[in-house]
């Protein structure tokens, strides 16, 4: 098997998990991997890693420096939520060809928050043979690619509803920390209402998902919310008093000729009952689709990010939405 | 918008509801249809199909006759299981570079049954431009592509398994027939056994998974036994006197190293209790996914077939599995 060779750029939480689970596909081949950061630019890549058939390759502080050495065929790219940044931060990979999948939220649905960049990203992607995307899981899979899924066996469409609880106990500490446990309500909801804090890429899979129907938007509205404990939790990062900040409730609304065509809530919070992901897509049939227990957050997120490299390298050269490439999927089989 | 020309290729119930579906679609325009059944070939299709904007259409006994008058640039095929007999009546097509999406079961993995015909079709297909997918609700959909799309946030895949229940009481009065509805038990479970009776396509769906994940499979059994009347039963087509027959239960089971991998189970009965469609996905992270009530069949079918045609005329030419188009999903917008 000829196996893809591929960098990885970031060297975050998810980011070395994306490297971990890269180094265990039969089908890639891992040559390197940049971070800005100085206590992980130059050093070798085992140690930061800890996997040792890295041997050899150390982390390069930026691209150029990368391709001084070598060339890779995709970057994984895990190092932001604006798309403008990561764009740019990708350039040097795009202007040599070399293909890009990322986690950046905002790539989901560029033309939202980045619709002057996305006419001459896609250009420099064709002229000179690169393929970008971005993936996920929220966004990128349950409140946006997998509801759209579902309307292929839709006769007609009405309206979107996707529901999301996470129960963000059994998450990461920066999860658990970027959904305001233990601060004040009052704090948490100024942060929330300003933009300093929330979840990423709502907007985004709303947008994807309208995009997707046909649905021009009068309107995208996003609300966010804490929530709050309603007694005192303890998990392996935070103790959370009654009445503090225990998560976040957003809520993104997309109107249409007046009319709610797309909802999309979501509840991430300590110590969350019944955590799973509900589509409802009003129409003809109607459809109504739980994953029980929800999609895990991070293992998930990693997996779709190695999940996309066959897809999209079978694609055409482009900056491209997930749902235009080929069925998303486990492995490399294409 | 510029229309895509369609013609209809068989005029039985999935075909004429394709046809009523196509017509309503602002972005198609149906210039023809194909029917060899004497009581249609010659007959306008205004009168065929009760759709008066059909008007100046007559129905053609074969594709040569239709393409004496008009060239579609994609057929709509609903005339049969077979991929060997499909492949055939719609060679006239391909030859011209006529795009083709089937709801042949047999096609959605041609290679199980008609595997020497693949390379032929694709070469030409590849030759004159021609692009050709099957596609549909089971094989096509909640037991194969929307399993396979779950698996996209799947660092690993261990096992699939698909349960489907379907109430044939409220559907259409072929399938209770097809379904052994007031057969004798041992009479209908000669015919299953003998492949006179059952439900087609299960084998693709389990050999379109296999073949998605990468795994070779070592056998794939089927097995089928007639669901027995526990009351008497009366729907608007049969009357079934407990005791007899009033649907199937087949299962097929793929072995890989001596392992199941894949188990797709489906029961369709009559006056079946919570109907639903059921996919568990072990592995990491567990995947476990309930379409509530289920996909409802024959509206569904026709929607993925017409959905699938702007995702079939993006693709490059070739003879395609459904999983190799772009992310299906309801409406033109691509």
């Amino acid at each position: 098997m000829k196996k893809i060779k591929i960098a990885q750029f970031g060297l975050g939480p998810i980011g070395l998990e994306a490297l971990k689970l890269a180094a265990t596909q039969p089908w890639v081949e891992i040559i390197g991997a940049v971070d800005k950061d100085p206590s992980k630019a130059g050093r070798p890549l085992t140690e930061v890693t800890g996997l040792a058939q890295l041997d050899g390759l150390k982390v390069s502080a930026n691209l150029e420096e990368l391709f001084r050495d070598t060339q890779p065929e995709v970057i994984l790219h895990t190092a932001g939520s604006s798309a403008a940044i990561s764009l740019e931060q990708m350039r040097p990979a795009l202007e040599l060809g070399v293909s890009v999948a990322s986690t950046c939220e905002e790539l989901i649905f560029p033309a939202l928050k980045a619709g002057h960049l996305v006419k001459e990203y896609d250009g420099l992607c064709r002229h000179t043979g690169a393929r970008m995307v971005a993936t996920g899981v929220n966004p990128g899979f349950v409140m946006d690619l997998l509801p759209i899924t579902m309307t292929a066996v839709s006769r007609a469409v009405d309206s979107i509803l996707v529901e999301r609880v996470v129960n963000a106990s059994t998450r990461r500490q920066p999860l658990q920390a970027k959904i305001g446990s233990g601060q004040s309500p009052e704090e948490f909801r100024a942060k929330l209402q300003s933009g300093r804090a929330g979840h990423a890429g709502l907007r985004e899979s709303l947008a994807l998902l309208a995009h997707a129907m046909g649905w021009p938007m009068d309107s995208i509205t996003e609300v966010g919310e804490p929530m709050i404990a309603q007694h005192d939790i303890k998990t392996n990062f935070f103790t959370v008093a009654k009445g503090q900040a225990c998560g976040i409730h957003q809520r993104a609304v997309g109107l249409s000729g007046g009319v709610e065509k797309i909802v999309l809530d979501i509840k991430m919070y300590l110590d969350a009952e019944n955590p799973c992901d509900h589509i409802v897509i009003r129409g003809r049939p109607p459809l109504d689709v739980t994953v029980n227990g929800g999609v895990a957050g991070d293992d998930a997120t990693v997996a779709s990010l190695i999940n996309i490299v066959p897809r999209l390298l079978s694609a055409q050269p482009g900056l491209h939405l997930p749902i235009d490439l080929p069925v998303p999927r486990w492995g490399f089989n294409t």
